[in-house]
């Protein structure tokens, strides 16, 4: 088939962050597939066909671009951050096995891109100085317990935590209740990211507490990108500017994995 | 003070994963400092000079960069990958914070990168649909108990698992006994990924079971990033191709966790 499908992050916004090889896969295409406002942030050209959908239907948006490259056309499908990390390639994937066999013989390829955790950290200086983990704070694919049980085993392992998609308006109240979670195993003073739209240029970085982080769970929106620190997490205070964060590479402790926390 | 310190991504190593903010970050140095295989990715410059230094000394060779912005110098302290995640951030601003005061009023960036995971991921499908975790196979500073506690949460809590530093010369057995591990708790078949040099020209990518990739751990080196999939992390066969590796979005099963795994 002469078709193919290129899964292209965008990075966190701004063109400053989109790699030359997500570039070249972007002008290569003939037709973009993706969420309205990551559509938007590509430049519009003359030979090109966006195809805008809402955020909600990823696998029927994923069928239509695996139809467009069977079709022979030259398919973008566009993700904000890293189309790998609660994003786009896992749907393609999806609709991939469940679709024609034919759609196999597809050329597909995945670019990847600054994911929301990896520019928060930047931005704030290098929480991700240890082991680390990512979890989507969403319920609509996996139970809540699923989550919890997560999270529990992260808190207690002592990861840094990134949480993705920490609140909407169908799903208000997960996000207190993980920094509540996190409570009961870490310290209160543990510091806690909201990144809010990094690399764009309504970017915005909130140090807080963990104690202050409940109180403030109200605030995050699905733009923010929610850090958690590990035990050992420090600031570097600085005049006149947000401090640094940053996890020391080295762990003295040992952690007791249990159900009930660190012991 | 006059001086900057830039800590930037390389990505995973051709120009083409290189973010535009990153290169801007690289051409404005007057001084870079990092491991001297990373800087020979940097094209030679005039204006520039090059202070390459063994790959163990991560905290002299960041108090030598902070010394050389304190003298007012723009330096750029390179790294591969990602400066957040096992690599040169968190070694500097341990050194910031055990250093001279005055250098806490110097201007600090950091620059984000590719890191191995999103490039081996991008590479191998979309492993990293669900929640995932990173781990550092290391134990030159934090306890090999510290790793297995880890990895036991993980493994657990059903999360897709990468492991950076998953072997050397001085540390030859560690990734064989990690993989023992996983197959305590994941099914011999699960997916694992050795992914070597992903966006270099000497790329590889194998597509293991975890009893296969157990017998191969002698196999993998430094520029391995190992990824061994969760639970539900699936093949795509293809014809005269690798099988592509992903995870699917959604988690029915709850995973229970407790030391002795998923029950």
């Amino acid at each position: 088939m002469s078709g193919s499908l290129a899964i292209i992050g965008l990075g966190p916004g701004e063109a400053r962050y989109l790699t030359p090889s997500a570039l070249a896969a972007l002008e290569s295409a003939s037709d973009l597939v993706g969420y309205g406002p990551y559509l938007d942030r590509v430049p519009a050209h003359a030979r090109q066909t966006k195809h805008a959908s809402d955020n909600r239907v990823e696998v029927e948006r994923a069928r239509h671009a695996l139809m467009l490259a069977a079709e022979g056309k030259a398919v973008a499908v566009v993700s904000g951050g890293d189309p790998g990390v609660f994003a786009m390639a896992a749907a393609v994937f999806e609709a991939l096995e469940a679709g024609e066999p034919d759609w196999r013989k597809l050329s597909i390829s995945v670019e990847p891109g600054i994911t929301a955790l990896l520019a928060a950290a930047a931005k704030a200086g290098a929480p991700l100085g240890g082991d680390f983990c990512a979890i989507s704070l969403s319920d609509n694919l996996k139970p809540w317990e699923v989550v919890t049980a997560r999270l529990t085993a992260a808190l207690s392992a002592d990861f840094v935590i990134s949480l993705y998609n920490p609140i909407s308006k169908a799903r208000p109240w997960q996000l207190g209740k993980a920094l509540e979670l996190a409570a009961t195993i870490r310290a209160a003073e543990t510091p806690v990211i909201f990144a809010r739209a990094v690399g764009r240029p309504d970017e915005s970085l909130r140090i807080l507490t963990l104690a202050e982080a409940i109180a403030a769970a109200g605030t995050a929106d699905m733009a923010t990108l929610v850090m958690i620190g590990a035990s050992a997490t420090r600031l570097i205070a600085r005049e006149g500017e947000n401090p640094i964060v940053y996890t020391p590479r080295s762990v003295t402790k040992s952690p007791c994995v249990t159900s009930q926390g660190r012991t």
